[in-house]
């Protein structure tokens, strides 16, 4: 069995649990305060950050090399495609969404608003909550541009990107920061992901002191 | 011959051209205001980031991935092991440089005053120097420690974690930001890897108004 310490709403944690649950591996989920940086923790990850994973006797840190060591080690199902451009797509879009789409839109809308509490860092920013509902706009229209041509966001198999992506939208959904009026192929993008097994553990979480809303564990929404 | 667009001090950049130097693959450079986002660099990559490397009749984005299709394309000399654990290890450190180091160090000492007068936006701001400066001793002493139980900062070969780090710490040497008296094993191993053909490239840079110290290509620094 491995544990993951982890904290719900992160999307980097989010990613990995989508990984480990598409290839059935089992997991105990852990909790973990990172930003209090203690010292048991600083000795599983000196970075201080979730998620990390134990498994295989390891401890694992930073979620991109987290899920393709899983992709390695586990390869099927796959998602990471075989041919070397294909996968320079996948992760390209993976680091679209964990670096370009994190600092746009999530580190301005879900840190602004949840993790500042949690933390114990005060109040929301204005501004960058502004900047980020701003921003989530133009992300959503690119992906709906990527699935007008695309059956999944990295070509005709879903992959590590749509994971990726699903673990910020759904993150950003359970405080009801996505419109998804604003596109008809994202909506029904997120509802095939959303109705994955996968994904039935992301969407029970709860975090005390903020209920999702109605249609966040809807596969009807 | 592969194509590309770059700034010469961006880390990112410089990790693409020691493993493209190191693969023995010919590139032409081509400067890229990419902070001046025009509607040709966008085509190539929408989120307005360099490196773009055009290479195989594709153009590609995103270091990270370019670096992992090089190794998957051409394959010797090996940047990254065959062990999935090994392979974990390297891609643990490649993002401890490209996100831990570049977002405390990096981004507060080269990105306040270097680029912020590169793209007229105005003076460094003391405190994130002050900042940075703290943080990379830290840095240091944590690869010190790694450099006390390993030949390199991976493991016993040479690998993408080393090119990571020395990009990193090659572009803030060029603003004399590294103190080279803090560590010797650190040191040395920047003299091991210095000392490669594949850096030559990296160490004939020249950033108009920002000429580098004498040190700075010295091999015996």
């Amino acid at each position: 069995m491995a544990r993951m310490f982890h904290v719900p709403l992160s999307p980097f944690c989010r990613k990995v649990r989508l990984s480990l649950a598409e290839k059935k591996i089992g997991v105990d989920l852990v909790e973990e305060k990172y930003w209090e940086a203690d010292a048991d923790f600083l000795r599983r990850n000196p970075a201080a950050k979730v998620p990390v994973l134990q498994l295989d006797g390891i401890t694992m840190s930073e979620s991109g090399p987290i899920c393709e060591y899983l992709e390695e080690t586990r390869p099927e199902p796959s998602l990471l495609p075989k041919d070397p451009v294909a996968r320079l797509e996948v992760r390209r879009l993976v680091n679209w969404f964990d670096d370009k789409f994190h600092n746009e839109v999530t580190s301005k809308l879900l840190y602004e608003r949840v993790n500042k509490k949690m933390m114990g860092q005060g109040y929301p920013d204005s501004k960058n909550v502004k900047a980020g509902a701003k921003a989530i706009k133009y992300h959503l229209d690119y992906m709906t541009w990527l699935l007008d041509h695309r059956r999944w966001l990295a070509g005709d198999q879903m992959t590590l990107a749509d994971f990726a992506a699903a673990a910020h939208l759904s993150s950003l959904d359970y405080i009801s920061d996505v419109d998804w009026n604003r596109s008809a192929v994202v909506k029904d993008w997120y509802a095939k992901i959303k109705s994955r097994p996968a994904f039935r553990n992301i969407l029970a979480d709860q975090v005390p002191g903020f209920p999702p809303p109605r249609h966040y564990n809807d596969l009807d929404f």
